[in-house]
């Protein structure tokens, strides 16, 4: 199968901009849908994502396998991605990571709300797994397709899902879009956190949130342009 | 028309400036007032602060109109910058930008306040804008005149406005001042912050902020030499 | 005696990406058990970690003798090294540092448990070492083979010991794992004193935190090479 | 006067260094007094430490006076260091600053204290200075003797002061040492500020803080090595 080298090219800086931006260290992931095949989707084989490069990218089918088969170790969670674009066709892509300051919410049980409007996306507020509500006592880790059916669940409509003592995904409907939102979304927690202690937070409503989010989804190429330059040439 | 090469040169240094010192990440802007036009003003076209070149400078009349046309995008809330002007004769630039340790501030509608002598041009305390009393739900952006108008009345005399659930606006009597309180407003916002978990602060009285601000006043190109250095070269 | 260059290149590495990493910065150690002789073990003469060399590396015995003499002057604290070898003989290579975010719990005496399955390695909970109750007032540091020994025996089975008033160390049963584990320890810190701040935490249990350390030493080697190639060459 | 050049340098990578770790911004300065004439003491001219050169230092008598006539504009504040100078004869070194994490202890009257063996000269606890007891409302600046005589008697004999709204002030035997103590003075301050969040603090006492004091300056040329190497060639 032939892939868009634009769009191959696009995921790997994805994968540098989110370790770049310090969302991702040397573990999480970055997927997108298949453009010329919604069954499927592209991934990294299993290297840390600022270690990326074109020929690491596999495209795998929803249920995790290979469309052509390969030597290269998978990430074990891939399942992550492939459960979330079955239930959800509008998401075209996933980041799944241990951002810092988003680990904080989910061991506490919080909800990640927008404090401005760089996240609006944040309206609907953060979803929240509890993996052994499915799985009893686990590694944690989303490593069979019913722990990913469950997460991709738990998910709703939101655009974010907090994973109790391990992380969490942020879906969007372009490989830009769910890289802004994975970088504000740790954003976001930055500042809910420390505002936290200083009052009563005013958040942004739900009309507040969708109407800046749909503003802001205009201007994602000014800080993607800015991003891309930051980590440079990928070959 | 015709600027100053030197005032150009300076309006891009100020944009690298503000992202090497994290004031702004791919979003935010700065504008200088024209010295030969008091009804016009300098600012980028629509780029990340980073990556401006002195060819995306271009002059707008307070209206928010590029006074000779052009193909490049506008800022969207351009109009923050010309209605401050409008209203404030003694203003000749202004940073808007979501400063980080800044954002807690307006979302708890806590008032920011001069901790250390660096910051003495927060004196007055900090102005507070609340934009759902003016637009209602929105996108919390100033995208129209009566938006900027609304904003600029709200700062009164003071050097700085919190914007709820949006970020910042710092003006200055020079380019060097305003990128010099931009810095420091964010400086003292975090160490407010820290501050306020240790104890009762005791802040700088207003006599002691206006004579400390006067003082810095003579300092400014101390730092700006610094922070000059090192953005490096802007061609 | 001759060593095995990989295993020295590998010390060196360790040394670097601590540094790099913000776990060590002039001072702290790390070493690695003698593949070919489980009474001695390979660690640097009295450098900062970031500058460590491969002819800085001494075997040492137990007893903290260098194996050949050697003009070099060695750490003062690698007693620590010494006694923890003689007392566990699962752990296959050390790290002490003064890792910033585990100092407040050492001082408060505040427990370190595992938030993210990245740090199951702490299901057990941090040990804990109290120097004055073996030195009465000291100078706080392993100077002497019985202190060595009575912080040997603070840390039973644990793979983490905080060493109140002085840092805090992480042992391991490769130098790869004892280098993730240091990292780790540190991020885990930094994310539960913020937790801690925003509610109950629910921390992995016991069993939790073992199955996901299990399935994590099988993820090490993407992380050592990201971390190895950030770096770059150490001669 | 003639000078030695090695001491010159070793003021400049003290600038320097002092830049890159931290401590001093566009403003702060570190002086050593003269080794072959006690009553006067080489200081920058008025430069960002981070840009000072060889060429830049200047001798001052203890009045704050240039010994050689000189165009180069001084530092406001040179009268902390000569009153101290002249109080203490056992300083040999004075770093002033505005160290972040030490100002939300002055503005709330916090006493810094050693929290790991590294901090072991806050032994007897910061002193505080309250310029308003001297100048009523000022500028918040050391800018005449007077006032730099209060704030050198405030210090009485311990290594460091807090002041309020300001900054703060370091001493050290050494330039190497001060330059030792203004880091780590640093650390203290951001780590106290963390575990008073997280519990009670076991402090050192002032025997163990003596004792670590006493031991640590007998590593400080490790640390000094690695800072050096960091900050690359000064010429």
């Amino acid at each position: 199968m032939h892939h868009d080298p634009e769009l191959i090219s696009d995921l790997v800086y994805a994968n540098r901009i989110l370790y770049d931006q310090g969302v991702v260290d040397g573990l999480g992931h970055v997927s997108v849908r298949n453009p010329s095949d919604s069954g499927s989707y592209l991934l990294s084989c299993n290297r840390a994502p600022g270690l990326v490069r074109r020929e690491d990218i596999v495209c795998y089918d929803l249920d995790g396998q290979a469309i052509i088969q390969t030597d290269q170790r998978p990430y074990l969670e891939r399942f992550i991605h492939g459960e979330i674009y079955r239930l959800r066709p509008d998401v075209m892509a996933v980041v799944h990571s241990h951002s810092p300051s988003m680990i904080p919410f989910g061991i506490t049980k919080t909800e990640l709300k927008p404090v401005f409007h760089m996240a609006g996306f944040l309206g609907a507020g953060s979803a929240f797994f509890e993996i052994s509500d499915h799985a009893g006592d686990s590694d944690m880790l989303i490593r069979e397709p019913y722990l990913g059916a469950a997460l991709a669940k738990s998910l709703q409509q939101r655009s974010c899902v907090l994973m109790r003592g391990h992380g969490s995904t942020v879906v969007g409907q372009s490989l830009y879009q769910v890289v802004y939102r994975a970088i504000y979304a740790e954003v976001n927690a930055k500042l809910q956190l420390q505002a936290n202690a200083l009052g009563n937070i005013h958040f942004l409503n739900e009309t507040e949130a969708r109407l800046a989010s749909d503003t802001n989804d205009g201007q994602i190429v000014r800080s993607w342009n800015l991003w891309k330059g930051r980590v440079g040439t990928i070959d």
